[in-house]
């Protein structure tokens, strides 16, 4: 059950509510986020809601039968939009696309990009310089002193970031430089860096494990938004499994069951998702009629120069049709029955 | 590597072109189709295709690195289009929609059916009267005699349908009864049951196992093909994964791929591929952007009461507002970029 | 709930028992087996059994919550036996080794082979005949002149046969040159054939299917079961996962539970379940500690050279060490507290 | 290639040395272990060798052509075994048991836990104080103090303690306070916590990721030993497949394969590898045969009081028949041919 708690709750108020819950054999965490705060009360399934309905200190009750609380659409019916830099919306109706290289590899390529997104109108740009790499012996990210020119250059021109953050001690040194956290899919349940990201003002997109199930990537979004941060964003990736004809298998049913499960924004990612670069703009527009709230798409100036993942990222050229299928799509999945 | 044989190559011409087929280490296959004679030959991947290439009784010769290969499109580019009846077609840009109840129960449930797809324009139905169950205390189907009235009925109508065999002595008495042979999941790697099926001259469509690879689909299709029937039908239907949270996972990746690897027409069935009802419109219009030729959906007058599968089943209306949609996507499939 | 029905059991007492379900909302599917007759009854999972329990007919009367019935071990608290010819049995501390090749290739080789189980007294020899095999135009097995010639061979020495039956046509042929009828993975579904083989009076080895559950394997063996035919053998030979550093993942975990979902024999199948022939004998080993009651195991006398699965075959020098290791390897299992 | 340096080899030399390799195209790495100064270069698989092994300052060179390098038995032929504590070995022929509760949860429960291991001649506990959970409502652990009172208790008796480390930041406290770190599934690929695991001087058990492939858990491990840290267990703890009668599917197929493509030792934990109790014991027996050179085991004095993994944990009573049955296993895969 999750109890939303007024504003002006007196700590009296909020002893006594704990009781109330103690009583019926509940037990309640306080979670503070940006915009409110609630008590999670975890216990039988059968209760009498009106022991704690009418409490004072209390907003709203909602019973959510879901493993996972704040994150559940049983509570918030409507949809969660994030704000991202100033005028910029992804969420409920709002559409974005990330788009950029895998890694960041020069300030060349960081502005060549940059050109390529502002003839797109494309806002928001994708890099990582932390890269999670299988072999100890790869090209790791140009880190800290690469992600600063990589803001500072964009940010000249108002193009938004979105990079990976491996690591809890990263978060310090990278906030200043991010405007979106991602975590990445070995990191789905890396559960202390959630909990750290829930303590941070900014938006998070948290990518689903490799085999994680719909329901684990839920609940650990809830380790964020329970920790303080409701600005989430779910990314399907693509899952493992049997086929080896591509790289994974996106998996479009679980965007549409996201939708139905969560209030949070889901983006799909289709250059992991199938991992084979002329099948990805397809793979992309499919998943907007899935429901994607929006896309993060891998773009290189010259993808078979890429440090990591040219077989998967798209030229601008190809990335320029992409766009505009995109509106195309977006048109038709707002008129559809 | 694929050899086109002359309509009016000899029989010494033939023997002529073993011989040189033996000569340099290959063994060959003769196939005889509906729409030509090929011999298949099997051997070493470096040759002289000039010791073959300008012998008598030869139309063409093409190398075939797959291993599947007269329904790969290393041999033929060109997309194949099946016929269904006398005046409609499916592949290579004619679409088509399959859809009706996934089992026949009555002739009033067959009456009622076919007033729905004549309102929608749609001209194939599908519905089973031999069903693969997992119990052998469930439900069976209707049999021999359902699908004599199945067939009946709908001839009066000019309604197309499709239906599943399941072993190879129904293929005869069903022969004349059916449109379209359909080949479900389980029986996908049923290779007696492919090579009959491979004998008649009525279309196929041919289902994905349920873990079955793409290669192994096109390898099974191949089976069929160089028994002698061109008229093929790939279908995907969702795969089997770790995932719970719905019945398959529909694999859109799989019918990208399909489409370049092969030359067959690929359908989608979003019914098992999601197997909830109300996401199956969402994932049948994704599958259109993936690129699929056409669908196969489960539709019932009252889902609710369907002898099975009633959870992935649409109900009449939930249908007539998929077939729109299903046209507006098309129209948008054709302008993209 | 299973109706144990009296041999003497009358029409109209067999009648009234239907009519009594019925009155319960059961509906009733007679059973006639080998070793008796049954009643299976579906129905609502609460009902009082005293309505049943005492009518004239009945021996006896179990519920069984699960899907399947007559293979639980709810049902049948006593392991099954299978008598393999006169003398042998597999099943209830009867443990069996099936060796020899992939396919019967040659009369030299099924003599060879031959001499080799008799200088390690194996009594039951494997061997296919027709091949599933994933394309065309691969060797699909030297068919029935083959079948007679191997058991031919081997009943002159009193070696009991195990093959391969692919499709329901095959089996009248089949049926008296062979001691136990072998369905393979992918016809672990084809319940056309479960049926047909139902009707036999022969055992069947029913292989898991390459991504079968548990469940499904069982129900298969109801299928078997239910058309009268109680000699099952269920075989687990690994199963199809995301690792491709082996050919399958051997499922041990399935050896346990069936072991105690069911009263049929299990019998482990390491050379497909691993398919690496140098880990095929620690894979066997550790498969009897998971409690198989039998092995069947790919051997030829030149495994480099055999037409199929050589890489998973055991030379015989390689396959004597592991039937001692057999020997002592049950003896443990024995003495385990 | 892998480069062993000697121990008195001089910067100069070393110069020299990557000079020769840049020459032939390869990039080197430096790496320091407890026990060898090595590079690792990595480059094209074709290069002539006598151009850098006579070279001054190197000891030994070899060809490696896994892309995992210092942990593979391409690289060391002889098996690696590990010290725990001052005269306990695990690897290369000597076997540990680790047993104890998932949660450390009071004084009392690690009291009796260490009076059933003494008992038992069991020299290892196991008992986790940081727990990953999948909600953040779950019981989380006693965390560091927990962990200074599990281990001052073990110390007290000569037994050394495994527990897990789930973030960079923990190793300094937990230093002084753990024998074997455990890395658990969910971070078989933090590739920050490898990279600090590998600068620490204690064992560390590294878990396979809940769908990890056996190559990227040899690559997790280059991580740690990369770093500097030869002191490596691996643990197979079972998979995550389509199947759904037991928690995880333990894949005895990579305990073989592992204990030939490493020189490291490698653990079962049976536990998690079915996930049912009573399945336990013969799943660990098995894993013996398989080749495991150790068993990580969930003991609880009162499996259903257990505040985690009750339902896979085994009563005192119950582990004490595994631990005899481990000493009888043992001996017969020490005769086996």
């Amino acid at each position: 059950m999750i109890i939303q708690i007024d504003k002006n709750c007196t700590v009296n108020q909020l002893v006594d509510i704990n009781a109330a819950l103690e009583n019926i054999g509940f037990k309640g965490t306080k979670i503070n986020t940006q915009f409110g705060q609630y008590i999670i009360a975890i216990g039988k399934r059968e209760f009498d809601i009106r022991k704690i309905g009418r409490m004072q200190g209390i907003v709203d009750i909602h019973r959510v039968s879901d493993d996972f609380k704040l994150v559940s659409s049983k509570w918030k019916v409507g949809k969660t939009k994030i704000k991202i830099g100033t005028d910029n919306w992804v969420g409920d109706g709002h559409f974005q696309i990330m788009a950029g290289p895998c890694s960041i590899e020069s300030e060349a390529q960081i502005d060549s990009t940059i050109a390529h997104l502002l003839a797109n109108n494309v806002t928001i740009m994708r890099g990582g310089v932390y890269k999670p790499r299988s072999s100890p012996y790869s090209f790791r990210g140009l880190g800290q002193e690469g992600l600063k020119i990589f803001y500072k250059k964009c940010k000249e021109h108002n193009i938004k970031i979105i990079t990976e953050v491996m690591q809890v001690s990263q978060i310090e040194p990278m906030h200043d430089y991010v405007d979106i956290f991602q975590v990445g899919a070995r990191n789905s349940q890396n559960f202390n860096l959630l909990d750290e990201l829930g303590k941070v003002d900014k938006p998070v997109l948290l990518k689903r494990g490799i085999s994680g199930t719909i329901e684990e990537l839920l609940q650990a979004a809830e380790y964020i938004f329970s920790n303080g941060n409701e600005k989430i964003m779910l990314c399907e990736r693509g899952i493992r499994t049997f086929e080896g004809a591509y790289r994974n298998t996106m998996d479009l049913n679980a965007i549409s069951i996201l939708k139905e499960k969560t209030h949070l924004p889901v983006i799909a990612d289709p250059s992991h998702g199938i991992g084979i670069r002329r099948f990805v703009p397809q793979i992309a527009l499919a998943s907007i009629l899935a429901g994607a709230d929006g896309l993060i798409v891998e773009v290189h100036e010259n993808p078979e120069k890429a440090f990591s993942d040219g077989q998967q990222t798209l030229s601008y050229k190809e990335a320029e049709a992409l766009y505009k299928n995109i509106n195309a799509t977006l048109e038709l999945r707002k008129n559809l029955l």
